[in-house]
């Protein structure tokens, strides 16, 4: 065979996971796709072959060699719920929680989310890109390729926009590949605690359309942003989520939810019914709710590192979406007051604890299911010939190592696009 | 000032945590001696002053400088209870586990503790080192600079002495220090499972007079490794773990024991009774046991690693233990089985939201009180002039990111014994 692009050969693996074959409804959850002594051919950006370790030799006798003799491949993570930018941090805050403070008591000492707005806000531009940036390249050496990257520290539209640009910058610069949502509905900013419902209409009637338009002017070839909205007691109800939602629907935005992480306001059937993307939390979701989310295309993406980060006990009812025959994700949740994490290993690890799927079902949950819930399941997620080169090594012989050690990271190599990031 | 030895200062932290002062007992956990901008001159393996940055940089102008701006320095993590040392893994009983299989079933699928002493019985002695290093390693790199390692994956004398050698050799190996302890009690192996009494008489007449003649010919210049018992249903009664420890003290051996992990036997009370170094794990431990551990000068350590991993939901009640004036120590308790975790910066993480522990109160168990479960109160655990220079540098300005983050390494570069190490 003759190449004109360098060819990169990823053999000897102990296994290729390929999680080939699309999205995993349902209990199909779980299919790997092993490939024992298994190969990848890459080519530029671009996966061109996957099979056993002696045929992609034999076919690419001329390629650039990477033993991974007794490691996994496997796809790089998706991590489709983060709220990676921000600036500033509340560890006070995390050991006042701890020393029994309540809630207002935290909130009169400056912590909260408006504490967070607040550093963000003040923020210089290069500041909150440096901050962002650790965390970006601590998220991808831990094996996330791809990561939904929310705004809603600003809540201006100026500062959610500040922050919009900066994802953007932040993912041409990389490795770690970013997918901007527009969360200008995260909290009432303290400029609208009295009337929240007229921030409501400025998300609808000013700053949605005014993204729009922004969008067409200057990012005309990438497809438009995820719009979400946080549907919670203290935050937006179900009206004024959905009032959002279709505003941003008609605009064409893709769109997404907090649904159900403290108590069930029915957002999960909204995002159902409104077709989003995904619904995210879904802690409180009825079966009600659960059975919409069945029925539907939008993913179940879990967070269960919000509930161990706040040490709650209730986590995502992950059997019962699967029952219903729903698309179940996992993501970190990264966050600076309840889940400051940016690994996707120690989210598998609680995934098998906590909402008891195996360490195949939680790989899934995190590759294949969670391209799909940022409508990436054609480019990302699996090792498929044609699929963008976003592959992990790891420094183990066996899928089943993932979920049960914690604590540590165990990709050895991450490759980003074709390339290779030694960890 | 003339020095002839070379001096390292590390200067400019945004706070040194001295933990100067010994051992905390009680409500008194948590003393970090914090100094502001502080600084630590270390000249070979040993910490000369510490103190403000300001001063140090006048008392050694000659010294080679480390600015640790931003950064918090602090001692090295003492990890007081592992079981470093194995052969193989248990990662398909871990997805066993999960999908509802019973212990019968996982044991009679070749699970369970002893399919772990099986793979240590058969691994050659290079395999058991290689395997060990990886984990030796990974531990240090997350700021663990000494450790206690347990044999008790053999049950043979030969067996356990062989551990034990591997022990002592990956100890002078380095960079990890490692503190061994002889736990042929560790369960009853399968040649004696209709006659279990007759292996506890044959640790105490044969296996313990060995050992401390071994030791006495071998390591005279060490003091004697700890004895250890697995004080449960299923492994040693609370009457032959005393025969074993009585017949461990008569001999000379300080002493620990695993108590009260699934049911409450007495072990705690025993150790405190018999002036054991630690008693360890205290899940089931009753209130009566508890008084009496902190009464003693036996160290409490919680392992709140193996309730994570087996996903259960009754940890160490630290709150009552420091009620009663007991000394709280941490650790991981690694093993292949229930908390294959290296990092002790995660434990910290479990103690804040499962035991109730401040980041400042996690920290002074994982270091000065760990160090006291280990006879090396005197040595490591704290900076202060004179003592060992164990010494970690973290990537983040305030120590309360520990425990606040999770999942991920916030070392930025481990200094054992005068040497750094960059992360």
């Amino acid at each position: 065979m003759i190449e004109n692009k360098k060819i990169l050969l990823i053999y000897n693996a102990s296994q290729v996971l390929t999680l080939r074959g699309g999205l995993q409804r349902g209990w199909k959850l779980g299919k790997l796709g092993i490939i024992p002594n298994g190969a990848v051919a890459v080519e530029g950006e671009t996966i061109l072959a996957v099979g056993d370790s002696q045929s992609l030799l034999a076919n690419y006798p001329d390629a650039e060699k990477l033993d991974a003799v007794q490691q996994v491949v496997m796809p790089g993570f998706v991590d489709p719920h983060t709220h990676l930018i921000w600036a500033g941090d509340r560890a006070a805050e995390f050991t006042m929680r701890l020393q029994g403070k309540t809630y207002m008591e935290i909130l009169a000492a400056g912590g909260g989310i408006l504490s967070t707005v607040n550093a963000t806000r003040a923020a210089s531009v290069e500041e909150l890109l440096h901050q962002t940036r650790q965390r970006a390249l601590t998220s991808f050496y831990h094996g996330t390729t791809t990561a939904e990257v929310k705004t809603g520290y600003g809540l201006t539209f100026d500062s959610e926009m500040d922050q919009l640009k900066a994802i953007l910058a932040l993912d041409i610069e990389g490795p770690l590949q970013l997918v901007p949502t527009f969360l200008a509905a995260h909290a009432v900013p303290p400029e609208f605690k009295h009337n929240p419902q007229a921030y409501v209409d400025l998300i609808c009637n000013e700053m949605l359309p005014e993204l729009a338009q922004w969008w067409k002017n200057n990012q005309p070839q990438n497809s438009l942003p995820f719009v979400d909205v946080f549907c919670e007691d203290g935050a937006f109800d179900l009206a004024q989520s959905r009032q959002i939602l279709e505003k941003a629907r008609k605009l064409g935005f893709p769109l997404k939810i907090h649904a159900d992480e403290f108590k069930n306001l029915g957002g999960a059937a909204l995002a159902a019914e409104l077709g989003a993307a995904s619904a995210d939390h879904l802690v409180k979701t009825s079966s009600a709710d659960i059975r919409a989310l069945g029925q539907s295309d939008t993913v179940a993406v879990s967070l269960p590192g919000t509930p161990f980060g706040l040490d709650e006990d209730e986590f995502t009812p992950a059997k019962d979406i699967l029952d219903a025959g729903g698309i179940l994700a996992l993501a970190t949740d990264i966050n600076p007051g309840t889940s400051w994490c940016e690994s996707m290993q120690f989210i598998l690890a609680l995934a098998c604890r906590k909402i008891g799927l195996t360490p195949a079902q939680a790989i899934a949950a995190a590759t294949i299911n969670a391209a799909a819930a940022l409508n990436l399941a054609n480019q990302v997620g699996s090792l498929e010939p044609g699929k963008q080169a976003d592959l992990l090594i790891l420094n183990v012989d066996d899928y089943q190592h993932l979920g049960y050690r914690f604590g540590i990271n165990l990709v050895s190599k991450v490759i980003k696009r074709g390339r290779v990031y030694p960890v």
